[in-house]
């Protein structure tokens, strides 16, 4: 079994150089924006043109394998530190986990990197180091190690995290963008957008009187499940977080040069989430999430897949929201509510930065 | 061998335990200074009173330990970013290369992860990228996976990177602080300072007419000289980064319950360093290194361990510098050129910040 996920990836390696050399944007800026930090365009560009041609790479994903080992690592940048629902400390833990259980490894053990800023007061740091224990005693990752920096004042905003985890390669998982197929179902694993709508409501920059509270969670039990109930006919995982739903479906789509068709009907949303994106002018989809996944599984599998994510504490809400077709390749379309069809393009600009 | 191996860790988890519960500092400061990030009694303070109570863990190590595998994080956040003999980029490669070292761990992969202020000017991102890919090159570790975030203008210095290495320990390496034992002598693998000097002179913050370049390196093939000359004789391994040899030193006496009597006149320095030194009043043995490891290693093979390590590229200069001794626990003496002794303690603030 593991010879043979080890030749699956090589498949996949293989797949995913031929997709980018075909396709490789150039990075020809000359000044960093914080586009390339928002999971769009830019921060393609800056992937494809520049990171990966330097290392060697088809693409900087969100956990590299070795052997069976899968690693990933990721900084949080986010605004306020805390905020309903959680805090930075809990997006470190959650989105490396995620990352791993994406790639289908079952999450072990985590290192965490703090840059601080001089006169930050200690408690934010208790507070957040706590954070950091709960969410990794939770997930059931060992913190095994990590650095401590310190700038000056107005070198940093209070403190960065870095995170990195590692974990082994569940034996039932052959995932991968190029076994998406036509026919495959997407499903999402509960309501969207409303970690980034929890981010803008604690920023205060709507006069909108709701709350809701970031999905920030673990998402291996999901995947667990999945795993367990459809095994080798679940085709690809990733988790929505910056650039949401809509930017996962469109890299998918043209790392697995097929079409996906989504029906707006179909996606979960709360009516906070929607009366947020209402003001701010976007796609529910484009919102970020930080304990969503989107799952494209074998047609005949679908059903079964659903069921045992619904049976997840927290994916209760899971639904089917569209399917892969061949045409046209590298397209991402939305059925709107009214039956009509429109172009879901990937995100351009930054709607909302230091969101993670 | 692996199992043995593992017995061993397992050894000195229990040991490191044992210490760290017997002497645990309390954290009790109010705010974050750039002590906290020096490598100094302000830094023990913080991992040993915070984060390795609320993480479950004897110590945050600089390189944690699964199975066979090895696992190390660490931030940088030099300024400048470029200097004479190296860059960030440069640092954040062979900074995580050589924590695995320390553990006997042979490099692998490691992924990077960037924090980016906005306006940064391209092309100091394409330098540093390029420093990356050619310091994994030499180092032989392949970069598999990253992460770009972007702060607004003034929410970061330019640009802090944070890398993690992975590495599978060598069968060879019986390596922690609790083989450790008196009459072990103890080695440097060269002129130290180098690092720290050069940050210092970049910053133009002498009237030093001098030039010396960073030390930054691979430790890898210094390790891999050592194990194959005297394998499980090879003790104990630390470079010695922020704070210098006297915090390793410091560190290690008080791991492992041990003295260590250093001789001043043996400790190889360069004139510009000792000019350096003497200008900002510290001793050399402070000042932090980027390439340079310090090994205990058993009596009877010692000869062999430093012919060993002399034959590395730039290790030419590798010197044993002092001895183990059983009294007085947890000390760090210095024999003088003058014939005199003193303590050399643990570094308390920070001379230097930003070194790294």
């Amino acid at each position: 079994m593991a010879s043979a996920a080890s030749t699956d990836r090589e498949e996949r390696v293989l797949q995913i150089i031929e997709t980018a050399r075909a396709k490789r944007p150039r990075f020809r800026d000359e000044q960093i924006t914080l586009a390339h930090g928002a999971g769009g365009k830019a921060t393609q560009t800056l992937i494809e043109g520049l990171l990966a041609p330097a290392f060697g790479i088809a693409e900087l994903a969100d956990a590299g394998v070795m052997e069976n080992v899968a690693i990933t690592s990721d900084s949080f940048v986010v605004k306020p530190l805390r905020f309903p629902g959680g805090s930075i400390g809990e997006l470190a833990v959650n989105g490396t986990v995620n990352d791993l259980a994406m790639a289908g490894a079952r999450p072990g053990a985590m290192t965490l990197a703090m840059i601080l800023e001089e006169g930050l007061d200690a408690d934010i740091l208790r507070q957040e180091v706590d954070a950091v224990a709960r969410a990794a005693a939770a997930a059931g990752v060992a913190v095994v190690g990590g650095d401590t920096k310190v700038v000056e004042r107005g070198a940093a905003d209070q403190m960065y995290l870095s995170s990195t985890g590692i974990g082994f390669i569940d034996p039932r998982a052959m995932l991968a963008p190029h076994k998406i197929r036509p026919g495959d179902q997407v499903l999402v694993s509960g309501p969207i957008g409303e970690h980034g709508t929890a981010i803008m409501l604690a920023r205060n920059q709507f006069d909108l009187d709701a709350e809701i509270e970031s999905d920030t969670c673990s998402l291996w039990p999901a995947v667990d499940a999945l795993l367990e109930a459809v095994g080798a006919e679940l085709h690809c995982l990733r988790d929505a977080t910056r650039g949401g739903v809509a930017s996962v479906l469109n890299e998918l789509a043209r790392a697995a040069g097929v079409a996906v068709v989504a029906r707006e009907a179909d996606v979960p949303v709360s009516p906070v989430v929607a009366a947020a994106a209402e003001l701010l002018g976007i796609d529910p989809l484009y919102i970020a999430n930080e304990g969503r996944l989107v799952a494209f599984v074998a047609p005949q599998t679908a059903d079964r897949a659903l069921e045992a994510l619904r049976g997840v504490a927290g994916c209760e809400q899971a639904a089917s929201i569209g399917e892969v077709r061949g045409d046209p390749p590298g397209m991402v379309l939305v059925q709107t509510s009214f039956g009509g069809r429109r172009v879901m393009d990937q995100l351009v600009g930054d709607p909302l930065p230091r969101i993670c």
